[in-house]
């Protein structure tokens, strides 16, 4: 048995149901260096460390791996189906070369004493700061130094809950992606689910067809901070201006902090300064988001055609479908079984969600047009 | 005064010393959006959201920061000083262009429709996990699933440490790495800081020349996690099989997890699958470390002519030297005035560190010899 000093990466196993005593039976060793080998008397070690108590408020999982789950079961079951996938946001076109060759010059510079850098600058390069600076936000007056360039949404959102901490409130939209929630779950800002998966001590502001999916703050609580996402993940509802001023009003005679994430909005990444400081940047942008909004108009007008209340998809990768007095997941489970696409149950992004799926346009236009066609046949 | 809708980037914000209203002042909005205005009446938007307490309990600053306002400050007294900073624990020495090609050519790729990737998978590539799993840990049977690639480990603390929530108690090498304590104090695993910088609550395990650097368990009290650093940082000192067999056989008998960080023992990136499957990629890793082994070795001699008592260097980046009798920020200030090179006071990595300071060897050879030079000078 090799010596049991823990590895240093242990996240995926800590986050695994292995018990923990697995932790202690491999070790990680320098590389060239020999494998040491201890002897030990009687059976694995043991250990009685519990984990994050909040943990274990979280509901049943996280809904992407689930759906991944039921997924791997489907092509057991029918090992030649051709499974499309509308489900998680993930996309399909190649990225505008233009981004790409600017990123790859950016990394054989590496290999050269004047193109190495050590520790990049850790709230992003300046340059890219000053660009998002003047073309996101022009006439503004935001300066680059007020544009921090992070590793991506939903690690921030971790951040931000830490930061905020166990002691402040929060309100999130009804459906709404679930990493607002569950996050606050994990740093306690929360008491234990309900049988709906509503959790205690949280604000849901519903956001249904009924009120043009933005919620009716005169019924809403004060909270100390609001997550606003939009356009909407799931329903994909872009909020007006209006609305917008109306929201912020509601802030501001609170003295909430409203955290926007416009996840969908555009860009910024790696090759970003090639993509927002040239027009052919911006052009190649253009056309790689024009592919998936028509993908979402005809997954729109496929829903339409045959009668559903279908909402999103304008402005928006999202497309968000009602099915009245169904469960998601029987919708899910059916619409796999029967057509062989995925799509994400809506019951997973909050009680407001149930009834509803999620379907995305994130796929190549050959795989959306089939999959418009088996949903058709299907649902007529 | 534009629509005070917080922008979605707001992490840098919030852990600045502006006041909380600074965050309502400015807008987010779609790329090609025109700018909204919102009239308000009166001054700027206030709220009273607290955040996370534990925050609070965090020292002064974290020890880098605090470094980089010191060199500013000395860079404005003296604008012609060639400062050489052998401070932060960053590299200087241009990837081998085996690594890089290997980069460019998989981000070329991302413009190709075969070469696309959307969301990578999120335990790492499973070639990299694979050949990872054979060279690292060869003849230990370490399964390639039983490997994860993160985001580097200093992000891994900060997660382990929310994994394991308030209720844990740790104890870590005195002095070591700072990450350890603070993401401790910021899940709230710990009481306040005394007035030496212990924090209550956390078993700090001494490890100074008196017992070669490691520590002296038969005092040790037992904790839930063991926090290990080797080679470590800042001491440099490398744990000998001898010693890391009494650890895991100490947190054995107490049921202890071993989290065993080996930061400096090699690579694991992008290019880690080139730099690891190929001995071109081996040999290329090899010589980048040698640049820096040499660089340490010249540090070791150069303390050691003058009569210091000097460590570490030897299979590890950093060289830690005693000055006894001073404090650690005083011969910082006081090496950074006479000779213009950075170092890091060793009391920022805990109160075991006092007396000492940390020199790096990640700088080029001309810039640590003419260092050694000015540091000659200086000591004689």
């Amino acid at each position: 048995m090799g010596m049991p000093v823990m590895r240093n990466k242990v996240s995926l196993s800590l986050l695994s149901d292995d018990p923990p005593s697995r932790f202690l039976e491999k070790s990680v060793l320098p590389l060239d260096a020999a494998p040491i080998h201890v002897k030990t008397t009687g059976g694995a070690p043991r250990t009685s460390v519990l984990r994050n108590p909040n943990m274990e408020k979280l509901q049943k999982g996280y809904l992407f791996p689930e759906i991944s789950i039921k997924h791997e079961a489907h092509l057991k079951k029918y090992p030649d189906a051709k499974v499309i996938s509308l489900g998680i946001g993930d996309t399909t076109e190649p990225i505008p070369s233009v981004i790409t060759s600017a990123m790859a010059e950016y990394v054989l510079a590496l290999s050269t004493p004047e193109g190495y850098q050590g520790y990049g600058p850790e709230q992003g390069q300046m340059n890219l700061r000053k660009v998002i600076a003047e073309k996101v936000y022009p006439a503004m007056g935001i300066k680059e130094s007020e544009v921090f360039i992070s590793d991506g949404a939903q690690c921030d959102i971790a951040r931000l809950q830490t930061l905020f901490g166990p002691n402040v409130t929060i309100a999130v939209q009804d459906p709404t992606f679930p990493g607002y929630v569950d996050n606050g779950v994990i740093v306690g800002q929360t008491g234990s689910a309900d049988e709906a998966g509503k959790y205690a001590g949280i604000a849901y502001m519903r956001c249904a067809p009924e009120n043009h999916f933005f919620p009716d703050l005169s019924r809403a609580p004060r909270t100390d901070v609001i997550f606003f996402c939009s356009p909407n993940n799931p329903t994909g509802h872009a909020a007006s201006a209006a609305q917008l001023r109306e929201l912020v009003d509601f802030a501001r005679r609170n003295g909430s902090i409203i955290v926007f994430d416009t996840a969908y909005a555009c860009v910024a990444q790696a090759g970003g300064l090639a993509c927002l400081s040239t027009e052919e940047g911006r052009d190649a942008v253009r056309r790689v988001v024009g592919v998936y909004k028509d993908n979402a108009r005809v997954l729109v007008d496929t829903f339409a055609s045959l009668g559903k209340e279908v909402y999103g998809g304008t402005d928006s990768p999202y497309v968000w479908v009602r099915f009245p007095g169904h469960r998601s997941w029987d919708v899910f489970a059916e619409i796999l079984e029967k057509t062989h696409v995925i799509t994400v149950p809506g019951s997973g992004f909050g009680p407001g969600g149930e009834g509803f799926i999620r379907v995305s346009a994130f796929n190549s236009r050959d795989r959306v047009l089939e999959a418009a066609a088996r949903l058709k046949k299907f649902l007529a």
